[in-house]
């Protein structure tokens, strides 16, 4: 099977220009067959707060209303999935930028949990692998949106680590994915202040022991649950750390490896 | 060869949601090969007035500065490209949506005018027919925003009736290509006020006469021009009329068809 890596990139470096500059050359410097799943960043936020929108919070999560769903839209799938695309060809790499809405790529629905209303956000139902994998075999990079649809003509906001996550499982069957979060710490750390104290491998067995020893945490423990579900479901590898790292990361020499490997 | 209708459509429909919602149903009905080019409508200039950006304006044309390009692209290739695909996506039409620097689909330059600076304003140098082709194989509907790139990594305003114009030129090597422009009009009237005098059909002899008789005059001469030129580049109808009217225009029971053909 071909190499595919599925790489996802938050607004740590969205809002940077001259680091998003650095990761897209980086990016397009990888051979094999590629997916970019870009975040939001502040853009949308600061649009939001210009055109007078409220952002809603629940329990500390943002609540994706009509008006916010139309800004999300207009700046994941239009300003920043463009200019990425734009840049990715400068770079030499031909990419195509689509939401899950494009060729049906990702089908979702509208998030229900319990009492709370999130509005517009979408869980995701299925991801279209062949429409991935033609595109893949014509030697282009897909770059995709957080936002899907939901096969009735509603569009939906969709966490990208989700869609990331699930766009790499579905394409497990045909080819060996490597799944790389970049985040903005080198790894998985010992200590999360430090970014020395990478910890370079984990595998089920040294997760549990970091659990126990209370060394793996809080907003950590999703993160790499998810992982691991990624592995179980087929993904070959699974690498956190610093996207800066990109190339670090894609030869093994940064962040930090989840691996299925008993040792 | 087989058949490829190039549909595009304006602000009169864009901005009408039940018009809009209608049109869908009537493109997705169509079971040959399909593009639609979408242009802009009025929801850019609104939210650059809520946002405060003054439009520009130089002999009556609106200059596309940055911030300008910015909404142009968040509104253009975000909001009104993905609500189309994903409306199209509920007719059960398999649609993907693209701005020209996807899968490098439409290259322009930055329109250089003598005096006169345009700002981000992209004239077409090629487009990408393999790309076209190889998605329209794949039974998928092309949704193209009026957005292009020049290869280093500058997103253009572009023109949604050149991009309908090139992109049907461009793939008239490999189908046979049939260009419908929806306005606001039934097609070219003798009387512009009236939906009753639509002249159905027009020859390049028919349209001399029609031009020293004064019946087509001011903003029709470029359209009719311009239509002529595609048929002179291999395009096989072009044909102008109300997008509303959709499947009259495709089964040639509306609109005026322009035609090569000398009677």
């Amino acid at each position: 099977m071909s190499l595919l890596y599925v790489i996802k990139i938050g607004g740590n470096i969205i809002d940077d220009d001259n680091k998003m500059s650095s990761f897209l050359k980086d990016f397009s410097a990888i051979k094999e067959n590629k997916i970019l799943v870009h975040g939001g960043g502040k853009l949308a936020t600061r649009l939001a707060e210009k055109m007078g929108i409220p952002q809603q919070l629940v329990d500390g999560r943002r609540i994706t209303d009509a008006e916010t769903l139309k800004i999300v839209t207009m700046v994941y799938a239009g300003h920043i999935n463009k200019n990425v695309v734009a840049q990715l060809q400068a770079c030499g790499c031909n990419a195509i930028g689509l939401s899950g809405a494009d060729g049906n790529a990702i089908q979702a629905h509208k998030r229900t949990s319990g009492n709370i209303d999130f509005g517009f956000a979408g869980d995701i139902d299925s991801v279209n692998q062949s429409l991935f994998s033609n595109l893949l075999s014509q030697d282009l990079a897909v770059v995709l949106a957080p936002i899907t649809h939901d096969g009735n003509g509603q569009l939906l906001n969709t966490n990208a680590d989700t869609i990331a996550q699930e766009v790499a499982t579905a394409m497990s069957g045909l080819y060996q994915v490597k799944l790389i979060f970049g985040f903005e710490k080198t790894g998985v750390l010992r200590d999360a202040n430090d970014d020395d104290t990478l910890i370079s491998r984990i595998n089920k067995a040294s997760y549990q022991e970091l659990k126990a020893g209370k060394i793996i945490f809080a907003g950590m423990i999703p993160k790499l649950d998810n992982a691991f579900s990624a592995l179980d479901k087929g993904v070959s590898e699974v690498i956190i750390g610093k996207a800066e790292n990109l190339p670090q990361l894609v030869n093994g020499h940064s962040g930090t490896l989840i691996t299925a490997d008993p040792v």
